[in-house]
């Protein structure tokens, strides 16, 4: 090993050897050939070669395009998979398998079965109340009993780079007598954290907060992409549509539940009693210390942290189970919009401007909502052992103007 | 052929030669060897192995466990693979790949990728409208100039004949201080009609009512399971999540669109004027002519006619799909409930039996909503060339109590 090995990675590393995520890539000589890798430091490790040459029995389940065949195996299997790429690093002879990520091309990790999206933030759930619902409370009755959340589109869930088409679509301000069609004037952002089901559950069987570890295999960031006129006009009764189905992008790295075990925190004190399905006064904290930033144009505008969610994502997988709905692997639930009580830490710019009126300053002029032309990226990093940082994949999105 | 071939059907037999719906059995004897079929009268047509013996150039398509890959193929080869089996049901020496349907098991008959619910019937809408909003217009403001849908779980779509375990969740009656959690009081059918995308789209790339045929390969009757307790206490303002996602119902056959050109029929007058991308004043008559029955214990208790749906299922795609979402195939999209202007001619119970205060008399006692134990069936037929009745698949549902 030389000094300049992929390999001689400092431990303290975000993409060292206590993250190492998961994603899909390909080469430029072979780039239909999409293999599973993870990265380390500003590498991929081949690990679908690298588990064939090794040997190694779980090889087969790394021989696939997407993740979802590792993730089907189970818990017992990401353990001894990760153990597995953790000693791989410590061999020099693994320095051949490792590539620069500059260039290689990253894919959609995971073939995604539903996706889910819920409301947990009580303050962005409380903004959004006061800016749509002047004259009722902000939060529905129903907030604080259960974790609200709808199904959104699976198909149009995107990697990370993939640009954003500003959809267009149907919408009408109050003062109109009849709705409009044309490009979206009110295109948004979401600051989210997904959470990827591996293991999947039997029709009619709920699944306990206790058993998220056995059936979440790892988190993403995700940017769930709003068109604000066209979700006003849609949304009652039945919920986001259109608004939101033109797009959502995820991280092309998918950080295992495991290595974010230093950022569980306790989750905001509950204020109301809640049903012994989604009580959690008395498990494992399950709240993650994950900080967002939020930057457009390389121009950070915001910081949301996620540990001031208030239902957590094992609350959420009980919550979506409770019915006896089942779970599939590529299952993929999103925390809804990342929100804290501070200002510059909102989570979506409906709120960071109030619904246009208080624009962003940006040094290439103000915002109320994106541009066309506009990069939107979302980053974050959670503490994990002593004082390393867990870093998680980015989520970048440029937006291209209407059709 | 014998007197009682199976090849000796006549003409006008509702799985006749006009209808040949698709679906995926298994014999007793490979039981999990899952192959595609066609209903022809009581008997199904193993087309899997039929076309592998006949050297069908399309034998590949058909050889797989679900109708997928023969619905991706695209709109010439499902005229090409239907005009085949129309010819191999000439031959006596196809009688060998017929099994009769008492003895084979049907199975879900495709794999479904996002699942979309619309509510599109303007009798449903507005009789829950006054139910659930006594105060204000029955129809919302939007109701007239889109046709509003939202995702469901696409994850528990299954075939007809799965019992339905009774889902428990939260309710709250208007007079409980606090929800409460138990097996629900108010389960209820709604009676609709399910299309079947075939012909993917691209991202970015909206597609027109005119494209229908090109991207949608079949039909199929539905029957989406609701909580009516469960769902008024979580659908505000997210809409129906685990009220409906506990289990969704389709018929095990897929009635081809070619085998319904008899039932089109116009839509009703519509009374305000639509944006261009849902006009279809000038497009051929974009309804369907489909009489649904629905029965508890054999005992009917609805005849919801699909001819008075408002929003037809070309409308629904382009809508769909204006923002730029795009299909993959096993889109399933479903009609809402099909409720005509006559009291016998609702299609659910909500609205039968008026939010439970008008029970429905049935033999074995009086229903406001399903009981544990109740078998549903929902049939349908819809005119084909001359006398000919096009039957389609029916869905079947028993309820099992609450685990």
């Amino acid at each position: 090993m030389t000094e300049q090995s992929p390999l001689d990675l400092p431990e303290d590393h975000p993409f060292g050897l206590h993250n190492l995520p998961y994603g899909v890539f390909s080469t430029p000589d072979e780039p239909d050939r999409h293999r599973i890798g993870v990265r380390y430091g500003d590498h991929v490790l081949d690990v679908h070669t690298a588990s064939t040459a090794l040997g190694s029995p779980h090889a087969d389940l790394l021989a696939h395009p997407t993740l979802n065949a590792l993730m089907a195996a189970g818990r017992a299997v990401w353990q001894a998979v990760r153990a597995d790429i953790r000693t791989w690093l410590g061999y020099p002879a693994i320095e051949p398998f490792l590539h620069p990520l500059t260039g290689v091309t990253l894919h959609l990790p995971i073939e995604v079965a539903d996706y889910v999206d819920f409301y947990a933030s009580e303050h962005h759930a409380t903004n959004v109340g006061r800016m749509f619902r002047p004259d009722g409370d902000p939060l529905t009755p129903n907030w604080k009993h259960l974790p609200i959340g709808y199904h959104g589109r699976a198909g149009t869930v995107v990697v990370s780079g993939t640009p954003v088409v500003r959809p267009s679509g149907q919408r009408k301000a109050p003062a109109d007598a009849d709705p409009t069609f044309g490009p979206t004037q009110r295109l948004d952002i979401e600051a989210e954290v997904g959470f990827v089901v591996g293991t999947p559950s039997a029709l009619g069987e709920p699944v306990p907060q206790t058993a998220f570890r056995e059936h979440v295999f790892g988190v993403c960031l995700l940017n769930d992409w709003s068109a604000r006129d066209i979700q006003a006009w849609e949304y009652v009764p039945l919920g986001p549509f259109l608004g939101k189905s033109f797009a959502t992008s995820i991280s092309a790295w998918i950080t295992p539940l495991e290595a974010l075990d230093a950022a569980r925190t306790a989750p905001p004190a509950r204020d109301h009693a809640l049903l012994p399905y989604l009580d959690d006064g008395d498990l494992e904290p399950g709240g993650l210390d994950l900080r967002i930033s939020v930057a457009i144009n390389g121009h950070p505008i915001a910081n949301p942290p996620f540990s001031a969610m208030y239902w957590t994502a094992a609350q959420q997988l009980a919550h979506m189970t409770v019915n006896g709905a089942s779970l599939r692997t590529g299952d993929l639930y999103a925390s809804g919009t990342v929100s804290g009580p501070r200002v510059e830490e909102r989570g979506c710019l409906l709120e960071l401007t109030w619904a246009g009126r208080d624009p962003v300053d940006l040094p290439d002029g103000k915002r109320t909502f994106l541009e066309d032309g506009d990069e939107v990226t979302l980053t974050a990093w959670a503490p994990g052992p002593g004082t390393v940082r867990i870093g998680l994949g980015d989520v970048v999105g440029r937006i291209e103007p209407a059709v």
